[in-house]
């Protein structure tokens, strides 16, 4: 779980939820892709374990941003999307995209 | 050093620059309050160690996020500031906030 911080700064209540760069990354891929399942997380998260991957799905669904519903029962799989609380996330996920457009280059990054 | 994630992806470049939690309280202190000394971030960055501190704020710096000047030379002492680049953060930090304020609680945070 993320650490918890002062909660009476709604910033840092809602870094409780999301400051984690992996639970930004999968919100990114509900944005840009729809409603998801585990493996199909796979080729964008490059490096993420699968235990992270499940616990990061587990915590945001704990945390109400995203939902899941079985699809298959043997053995069972879960599809995963955002609820309305999550996609109310997008204008974070819009403006880290903006700023990263205008000021990061895909070649180097540092020292920019 | 935040660790680097696929550079085509303008969210990821941004996470590389602002995907630790600590990097963006520290710019929330800074669009709330202004220039700041060193030990002016105690009081709001509970939990945080000067080594942490120090490394967030030469990160940053490196970055072109914050800027920072010498305002006193025995004992050398720096005041650090946002830059262009850094109040350009503003949109992602507000829509922080404003999802906070809406989305989570005050008193009790999960499972909402």
């Amino acid at each position: 779980m993320p650490r918890k911080y002062d909660s009476r700064c709604p910033v840092a209540r809602t870094l409780n939820v999301i400051g984690d760069r992996w639970a930004i990354l999968i919100l990114r891929d509900f944005f840009l892709q729809g409603p998801r399942r585990f493996q199909d997380f796979e080729p964008s998260l490059k490096g993420i374990t699968p235990a992270m991957l499940s616990q990061r799905l587990k915590e945001l669904e704990g945390h109400g941003v995203i939902e899941s519903r079985l699809y298959a029962e043997h053995p069972p799989r879960r599809v995963y999307d955002l609820t309305e609380k999550g996609r109310e996330l997008r204008p974070v996920l819009l403006a880290m995209k903006l700023w990263g457009e205008r000021y990061t280059s895909a070649r180097s990054q540092k020292h920019r």
